[in-house]
């Protein structure tokens, strides 16, 4: 069994990854304390260096590395915010970085990819060809795996997240964060131990996945997700799960109309983009308040990497606030 | 001849307003600094209070009225941004306003006058109507009318967004400012006196009254503005023009593609929701590098109301960066 990580290792990370990430700033809203009914406060991960917090994680493992390690480079697969955070990671360190892409992916987040200075391997949109062609890289060029999140270094990482949201707002009661694989959600929940605060794990209720696991106590598989929260189609992390399920965090549920309306009140009253899974705490705060059982609550927006076409689409879908 | 503000008059406006408005954050991006070949902080009063930072100037001249005068209330013309900070400006005082609207203007701009508490008097969309139905509210209600920009109170405090940058960036060699009627500007221009820092006023090259006015040494009038930067289409104000023909203040140029262009910078690489005229001062940096005499450049970003419909159809309607 994989050693969990503590809080010591969280703040081990941050004193490795802080002099490269942004410290962002928190946001807060009359309008939306009114709407919830408590006064919440949001971390803009989406501020953060390539647009999410994903910096963290992937900076955490790339600096842990020794120097044998690093020299051939570190590997991943990605579509998405993870694959531009390892190539900023071993830009920083200098290294290089390899990231398996499936060819459908969007072409704007291939650029940014290529534009961090990180080399991309093509390979088939499945699973299967994803993990062969990861090997395949691993194995010609010695590059060490850096993986999405079912990670000790990854989840020390993401959960400085929740340590800057303290200093910056000591008196918080709940945080809430988005959960796909889950090493945001597990971070913060080391982050928290010890301290009285509680962690509700937002989840789109079309992609509740660790509602199930951690309701029957055992890893359930995600099944054909359909949700716009593009980050949190992944299945939860054995690690991730191990952390949430010890540390009893309760899942909130979130509808799409939630997510997009949420979304929506991030643009026109916060004035800031937010990708919908950044957007997903806000939407289950709004939908679900049974879980909100504090009146001075976190809330961290994961990150704003979103196409404003696809965004425009969602609203228009969506009846307006 | 009225008497114009001074730094002092910015400090005692500062210390007037600062306890119901936000101090908004500053931020960087390496993408931009690389674009532009200068390190440039962007001050946020995106994130101000009414989404502007035009609450500045209407809680200053509100709250720097007498009780008598007070108790009969403020009004003013405005299809924009004036109109909702003098309406939440009136609020925090509790005392009646009355924004004069024209009939064209958007429904989602009255309906935040109208959120904000304040009553709304319909007139026709041409300038004598206007002035004619403001001043029957007037006559009728014994208001005080708080103009726009025109006014030594707006001036005073729209500059306090530039003494809050300072304190946030202490070390600015320029502060580049959109000019419309030009309140934010003078306003910026006092707050650099005596200080060494100088004041770049960046306007539309399709609106560019104030770059005729200052050339030409008096006030030229604004003729047919077809800019996307709405907020930028008024004629420059006489006490504006005073303060920065006085200063010296420079003004540089944007065309509409680069209007358009930084927004979409900001949108995709800051995150930020910006109004394009709040973008026209990264614009004319891009775009016009020769008035750019400074390593380390300040840049208030005026406001964020923008429809996310409108601001999807310039970028469609522009080639992407």
């Amino acid at each position: 069994m994989t050693r969990l990580p503590t809080v010591d290792d969280l703040r081990a990370a941050h004193a490795r990854i802080r002099p490269y990430i942004h410290r962002t700033p928190t946001f807060t809203s009359r309008t939306i304390d009114e709407l919830v009914g408590a006064t919440v406060t949001f971390k803009g991960e989406n501020l953060q260096r390539g647009g999410a917090f994903k910096i963290r994680g992937a900076l955490n493992a790339v600096l842990s590395l020794n120097e044998a390690q690093a020299a051939a480079g570190v590997a991943t697969h990605s579509s998405g915010n993870h694959g531009a955070a390892l190539a900023i990671a071993a830009g920083i360190r200098g290294i290089p970085a390899y990231i398996v892409v499936p060819v459908n992916a969007p072409a704007v987040k291939r650029a940014a990819i290529v534009g961090y200075g990180a080399s991309i391997i093509d390979c088939e949109a499945t699973v299967a060809a994803r993990e062969a062609k990861l090997a395949d890289v691993v194995a010609r060029t010695g590059a060490h795996f850096v993986p999405p999140y079912d990670d000790v270094c990854i989840v020390a990482g993401a959960g400085t997240a929740a340590l800057e949201l303290f200093e910056q707002v000591p008196d918080l009661e709940q945080i809430w964060v988005p959960v796909g694989g889950g090493g945001l959600a597990s971070g913060c929940a080391v982050a928290v131990q010890g301290s009285g605060v509680s962690v509700i794990a937002a989840e789109p209720a079309a992609a509740d996945d660790a509602y199930r696991s951690l309701a029957s106590g055992c890893v359930q598989p995600m099944q054909n997700p359909q949700t716009i929260a593009d980050g949190l189609r992944t299945p939860l992390g054995r690690i991730n799960f191990e952390i949430l399920s010890r540390s009893h965090v309760t899942v909130a549920l979130a509808s799409e109309a939630a997510i997009i309306a949420a979304t929506r009140l991030f643009f026109e009253r916060l004035k800031l983009v937010v990708e919908p899974s950044g957007a997903v705490p806000l939407a289950a705060l709004l939908e679900a308040p049974s879980a909100r059982k504090a009146r001075r609550i976190g809330a961290i927006i994961s990150g704003g990497n979103v196409d404003l076409e696809a965004l425009l689409q969602a609203f228009k879908n969506a009846p307006a606030n």
